[in-house]
């Protein structure tokens, strides 16, 4: 940690500031420049907030020269992490293909959905029974009967299911349908959540905040894995911007970054990212070509129906193109994509 | 509603978006342009989605010229409404004067500010209890031993108290001690958590989340407005900005923005907004001067021990500075500020 | 163009609106909903400016439903436009390879360069001889003497070159040195120069500003294009976000989205858009995957001594092996390179 | 400055650092940590570019501990500014009142505004003879036509005068005409422009960009103050932001964030800032509560009828309430507000 004081500071405050370094066990490193006097701070940091100096009278500024996040950096896991989906691998290699309806809506519907998304190659299957929604009066999602239709779903075709829980109560009935819990972009730093899931052993796919640095993405995935979690899958599904022309803004470039600082997997959801339809599939090349774990995408047989989101899943048709030339890029970058387990799950 | 279609759509699309309204019991409206052609939506579109219409082919954009919350909507309650917390009131021409430590450490410190920012004027004493943390390492509030505190403190100076809640199952708990409950910023769309404080009857602090709009904040109030609950007072506390000089870029704008949307009290946080000490009293009076029903700020008589956030507070005697200053233009624009309710509560 | 009126607006208002929309000679539609009534304006609404309308009392909001641009849009041109710099094609399924240092330093560097990327396949040389730099003291380019080591450069190993113009008065001497003419992200709305530059017939490169929306950029090309000029080629250089961990945010999204509603050539700056040589090629590969028609990059053989941006630049290494990758996903997609021209010409 | 280096950097590595900075003058600072190892760099660092230490290998970050702009600082002139446009001061306590329409449009209509304006306690007047427009094909404005118009009002009501210059080539001619001259927002990092108006002595209203930090917008300033003219007022007219309910994000913390940084006034835009009528009054309010020297608005008597931006302007009746208000506020604060010269001038 380096602490950088302010110009015209006084011995006495800079004097003030080394006790307090010295009064935590730390040791304090003086250096004077022309301009500005700094100090180093040695030791083990891990504990101290630098707050706690930042509030000192004649302190400008205060540094950390390590990162706050310890078991998801690559410091802590300097091999990529593969997060293994009941049989389906994400990671290291690995393309995670999760498909399927924003929110169940039917066993029906939800059967002929996934009988497309797996024919077209997805090897997980998504939807949503507890649907988060901006409005009070809008659709709220199926609760259990839609978890267990989603369960028997996957089941029959053979794929783990993937499912968000937003309630910390309702964890455990969702660890009991689902192989893999989805924390929604909105409750990312819902810590409440993010302990309860932490103390499971299910993966846990991690969704990044609409206003979520990169960092704050990885300091909520500390949260799962300092309860003993170690199976996050972190998801770009775009960040607010001010152009209203997409729904959110893609940060691509938030695949490659987060790979520089941590181990665990990154996929990216195009589906929210833009919630346009023709510009989806551009953007999942776009992910996959800048090295993500896997694409989430929000597929529906009739979006003019659909209770949620309609306007921007993809047609099983369009789905089937993207999912040959995903795999075609797959090929060309050298990675693998699991198949779906089969139906003797 | 009106719908608007993609220029070259045909007869037969046409039709199509005709029936569909109609099946749904609503009329429609055509009218064809030079160049494009629109289909007003006529009835009682409440319980409509605009985005089934929108996943219609040929259908370019929808556009809803009626807001989608309801009971914050000023159609609704054309005065400004008027919430107590327990004696002290806000909106409708009264300020609150909401003050106190980021989060409450000892009944001794908590004693010391109570006192100080009582005898400067604030009406309403703040103290975390449960604090939302970035790091799953950092201080995470003293719990239900710090609601007694934060309690028994108010009782004492006779102020009414706010503090955090966070968890769906501790509504109940954080409603036993407090007089206000507080929505932070981060849980701004954690609906369930809406849902829960909407079930109380207590007078509710919902803080604008760093990305949502103000209508987000409007649904996000009407989520609680819905369950019954009408006492909700919201909080400007910045955005997210792209100028790392600021923590957050307060929206100043927003408070007139809400008035003219909604009948809901509004209030400023600048100690969030900004970050920055330097910074808090000139937003604080800004929001004074446009319209704001109250001031919430944190002051801490040490900034440099604070649990947490220390370095954003103000010291006693600058909030004491301030609080004069705020008088000085409540005065000037004819705004009233309750008194403390006294000792006696 | 749609006027929708305020609730509770009385007939004289109404009758207001009617007569100024038919004072400049169009048709009113008028469509009374329940809630809200709106005024279809119908007839060729090119010149009309939707705040004339705005701004009459009585209306809410005045929605366009025809792009502003007219020139660059899909409507006026369907085919993707390609444009010819000096031999080398972008666009229509033809990739430009633009390479070379960011600052023009010397003929010699400027030569070890140019034969790297060409080697390395590059079809276009960069190289800034006005630089556009945040501080008055920081290295403001070479000038003239730059603009001749560019095209001496580039005559020798056959390349075209392309570099900025901030100065109107200075177009017509960049005219005479480059075959393509940059105008950078700060100029993009410095509508004088964006006038000027539409009267030369040389190919523009016209970078997108940091604040721009994608009906900006467009509305930037059309400056350009009503001048006459109708070689434009757009690129995606990042706008600005929230988060410090890449200098810039890279819209990627905003390649599909440009081409939906454009015919003119996109092409994507990972070095500026994300400032960072470890994010560089994963973006630039986002981008190919994306559909851009080429991709443009700092390269520098020797970073440190660089004049401007060196932090940003690929070493000619790095730049070879991303080339390779950019011509196995051009394969991939069936898109083609113009070989550099030669150095016959 | 501070050079912060990777873990793992090599003892190779640090000495070339060490080598880099000694070979510029300078001397280094080693100072190593449990984790990491720092160097800070002592001596003039004024001509040095961070970026070249950026690049250099096992270098992980540079901080830069002093500010790049010099002339702009409180460090170079710890007194605010005053600056004289014809006799109407702003800054140190000085507010100026600026008002008129967005665009000269006629003798008659300007001769109507500047009555009522300078009637309710305007001292400086006015109006765009040259617009920078989105679109090439809406109103540019009346360009030497309309200063002459603008300079002929100003003096028949005693009114110094302000327009906007967008061409480098025509800083002469509005030199001539003007009393003050206007940088936009888009030209904000026009630097061409900058060094143009800086060689005059002319005092300059220099607009903050949309997407330019603090630290941009003093740059900017620099590069005026280093041509050698003073008479800068800085000006805060909104940024991007998301939520499209006001037309940018007003961000009022700029105010008193500038005054800790630099000496120079600064006042706010609200019409630009909001673009909304209902909006503006509140923000000009809040403005001046934080403390800015001035405020800038649009005002027309028949919105209308404007040829541009009729929308965001306020009718006169409404400026003077508004001007009533901020007098009060100018009382309270202990401001002074300078007379409109007269007309003797």
């Amino acid at each position: 940690m380096i602490i950088i004081l302010k110009s015209g500071v006084s011995e006495e405050q800079i004097n003030h500031v080394i006790e307090r370094v010295e009064s935590l066990g730390l040791k304090a490193h003086l250096s004077r420049g022309t301009h500005r006097t700094i100090i180093g701070v040695i030791g083990d940091k891990s504990q101290l907030l630098p707050s706690r100096f930042q509030a000192i009278p004649g302190v400008a500024d205060v540094i950390s020269v390590l990162p706050s996040y310890k078991l998801a950096s690559t410091d802590a896991h300097p091999d990529p992490s593969v997060v293994d989906i009941s049989g389906v691998k994400i990671g290291g290699g690995h393309l995670g293909m999760i498909a399927g309806p924003c929110a169940v809506e039917s066993a029906e519907r939800m059967d002929a959905i996934a009988e497309s998304v797996r024919a077209a190659g997805a090897n997980i299957l998504r939807g949503g029974a507890f649907k988060p929604r901006t409005s009070p009066y809008a659709y709220q999602g199926m609760g259990e009967e839609g978890l267990k239709i989603l369960r028997d779903t996957g089941a029959k075709y053979g794929m783990p299911v993937v499912t968000e829980v937003m309630d910390p109560r309702r964890v455990e009935m969702v660890e009991r349908y689902a192989d893999m819990i989805q924390i929604g972009a909105r409750n990312m730093q819902n810590f409440v959540l993010l302990t309860e899931v932490g103390q499971t052993r299910k993966p846990v796919l991690l969704k990044r905040g609409m206003s979520a640095t990169i960092v704050d993405l990885l300091m909520s995935a500390e949260y799962i894995l300092s309860q003993g979690n170690p199976n996050v899958v972190l998801c770009e599904r775009g960040v607010k911007g001010f152009d209203s022309a997409t729904r959110n803004l893609f940060d691509v470039a938030a695949v490659p970054a987060c790979k520089g600082l941590s181990h665990l997997p990154i996929i990216v959801d195009p589906s929210h990212a833009t919630g346009r339809p023709d510009l989806i599939p551009a953007c999942a090349l776009a992910g996959v070509a800048a090295g993500a774990d896997g694409v989430h995408i929000e597929v529906h047989n009739c979006p003019e129906d659909a209770m949620s989101d309609g306007p921007q899943a993809l047609l099983p048709e369009q789905y089937q193109k993207l999912a040959g030339q995903i795999r075609d890029l797959a090929t060309l970058f050298g990675k693998t994509i699991s198949p779906a387990p089969g139906s003797s799950r």
